[in-house]
Parts: C-alpha cells; sequence; structure tokens
C-alpha cells in the first residue's frame, strides 16, 4: 500500500471506478476510505465526509497534503504526478479527442443520472422505478449513440478508444456500461463500444476495478 | 481574424460563453458559425451539425483539420497550442485544484440544467415553468455553496478563483452565475464568488464573452 495516497469511493460509484482504474493502471495502491452513499441518509452527508469534501459527493482524493474532489481533476492530478503509463496520448488534438470523449460521459451522461438527481426526480417528481430507469435509458442511449458513432468513424480508433492503449476517455466509458446494464439498457447499437470493453475488461486495471471486486461491495 | 479557427456557438449557451472567455483571454479571434438552439426545432439538430457533432451540443471547435466537441476539452487544447496566458495554474496541485472547480460547474451543475434537460422534464415530466426553473436554482445552489466553502476557505483563492490571474476555474464560474440569475436565484450565500465576478466583468475577455455582446444575441 503506497499511504501516500488516500482515496474516498464507494463501490457503485461509476466516478469512484474510474479513480479505481487509473490507480491500477499507475500502480498505486492507495488507502481507501470507504463512503456508503445509502447508509445513514447517505454517509456522504455527513459532517466529517463534508469537511473533506463540501460538495457531499465522491471520490476525493488526498495525496501529499492537497484535497482534491472530482474524478477527472483526481485522473488528470495523477496523471501528472505519475506520469507512467499515461491516460493522456502526447499529442494536443489526441488529447482532446479523448478528453472530448471522457466528457461526453463526465459531464452530459454521469451528472443528469447520477443518485441525487435519481432521489430528487423520486422525492419532488413522484417519479416511479421504472420512470427513473426510462430517464437513464434516455440519456445514457443519447450519449452512446453520440460515441459509437465518434468512435466508429475515426481510425484514431484502436484496440481501445484511442489507440491500442487505455485512456481516460476508456476510464470513462467502462464505468458508465455497468450503470447501462443496471437500467437494461439494449447494448447491440454500440458494437464498437462493446469491442472497446471486451478490451478493457481483459486488462487487470479495469478487471481489478470492477464494483463487485471491491472490499465494500455488498 | 484567424481563419484556423472555427467556433460553432450561440449566444445564450454557457458552454459556448466559457469557450468565448478563453478565445479572448488567447487573443484568438475565431470564425463564428452561429447555431440557434431554438429555431427550426433546435438547429444543432439539423444534418449538417450532426455532421460536425454528432452529440447535437455546442460548443465545437474546427482547427488544424481536428473537429473538438466539449468546451472544457476545447479550452484545455487552446492552452496547449496556444500557451499564452495559461488559463492553468503551472503546479500539479493548482491545475488539480482549479479543474475541481471548473467541474464542479461543468459536470454537476450545468449538465443538469441544461436545455435538453429542461425539454426532458416539461415533455416527458409535464414540469411547469416554475417548477423547472426550481429544479435549475436546486442544483445551483447545491453547487455554489460547495463553490463558496471551497473559495472562501483557501488562501489559494485570490482576486480570481485561484490567484490573481484569471483561469478555467472562472471562465466556468463567471458564465453560470449568469443563468443563475436568469431563474432569481437569491446570490447573497455566495460573496466569495459575486466580489470574484466583479472582479471578472471588469476584465475584457470577460466582457466581450458576454451573451448580450455577441452577433447572435436577440
Amino acid at each position: 500500500m503506497d499511504p501516500d495516497f488516500v482515496v474516498y469511493g464507494y463501490f457503485r460509484s461509476s466516478a469512484a471506478f474510474r479513480v479505481r482504474i487509473a490507480l491500477n493502471l499507475k500502480g498505486i495502491v492507495p488507502e481507501w476510505k470507504f463512503v456508503h452513499l445509502l447508509k445513514d441518509g447517505g454517509q456522504q452527508h455527513a459532517p466529517g465526509y463534508r469537511a473533506v469534501n463540501p460538495q457531499e459527493l465522491i471520490p476525493t482524493l488526498i495525496h501529499d497534503g492537497h484535497t482534491i474532489g472530482q474524478s477527472l481533476a483526481i485522473i488528470e492530478y495523477l496523471d501528472e504526478v505519475k506520469p507512467e503509463p499515461p491516460v493522456l496520448p502526447r499529442d494536443a488534438a489526441g488529447r482532446a479527442r479523448v478528453r472530448q470523449l471522457a466528457d461526453m460521459v463526465a459531464c452530459d451522461i454521469h451528472p443528469v443520472n447520477n443518485l441525487r438527481v435519481l432521489l430528487h426526480l423520486r422525492d419532488d417528481f413522484g417519479a416511479s422505478e421504472e420512470k427513473r430507469a426510462a430517464w437513464q435509458r434516455h440519456w445514457i442511449s443519447l450519449g452512446f449513440a453520440a460515441i459509437e458513432t465518434l468512435l466508429a468513424g475515426s481510425r484514431q480508433t484502436g484496440r481501445y478508444g484511442h489507440g491500442d492503449t487505455p485512456t481516460l476517455a476508456d476510464i470513462c466509458l467502462i464505468p458508465q456500461l455497468a450503470n447501462a446494464r443496471r437500467v437494461n439498457l439494449d447494448l447491440s447499437p454500440y458494437p464498437t463500444i462493446l469491442r472497446i470493453e471486451q478490451t478493457a475488461l481483459a486488462h487487470p486495471a479495469f478487471a481489478a476495478a470492477l464494483p463487485a471486486a471491491q472490499p465494500d461491495a455488498e
């Protein structure tokens, strides 16, 4: 274990899943602190955790005296303090393509389907479980259709989303697939995404980051 | 005008607003193409634009043969191909702090309140205009409270969100304030955010990027 890195996470959070993949790729074994998002009315809302991350969201990284929230900020930081193997291409245009693919998930799919949004739809809009699942399928399918178009239409797509090694694009895409399956989204319209998932899940950094493989999994 | 840069935008889009600020800071005057998000059932859904950006969202940058969507990916790209003045700090921890602040807006406030989400709430949940405004106030106030806590509690906060020069954090924060005002959010709980806004709006790069100052403004 590398006690210089402390990470707050939860097995089923796809934002924490991203950070787990990045840590595994970099060979960093942090000290994990588990924050159960459903127990005790949500442990992320407890004063102790709120002092760590005022957004009351996970994950949070503590390293070298710095406390960093937001999974993408954490992963870019990890890539800067431990550059090998890189999770971003060397060229500016490649980096932009990978960041675009990552943000398509991390901005426009995941936050709209986050736990707090689903709870708000339930409590403030009376949305049933099926209605909330349909909401999630709607936003995931919109995002996946665009990602599939970009991936299938580019010669820069390789075994992974960009070339033949994992990047931030895959780090965001693979956890989103777990969420898609949880709401029974039909994934057959996205053959390129599914092909990349197969490649990724054969990589130990991705396999070891799966929710079911975590110590706090239920 | 620098014809090497072509940007698709819309005056009222806060994601396009971010890119306008970054371009102004860098001294880049692109060729603008305007995509009206409400006319013709949404010009972003027209086949011509869909071929540029399959996500059917703005902004999109075209530069040097590369087509880049997602405002944060665009701004990071601009910062790499035209590094001066930088919109990210030089140190990894500072960059992480700025990216965290930026993502708190760009991931967890803005996409949840985006036009397409509001239209979906109206059409699929029968949400009234007032209900949709309350939805927006809810997510903006949650995000702003956390941002205010981080800004007010850090000695790294200066005249701007990080130090005394504009960064990606301010580039995301200032456009979100315009949206907050449009739904009449009470901003008095966020004095640090308001102070930074005053600083920023006195800077020509921010002032010239305001929605009302755009050629396509109504």
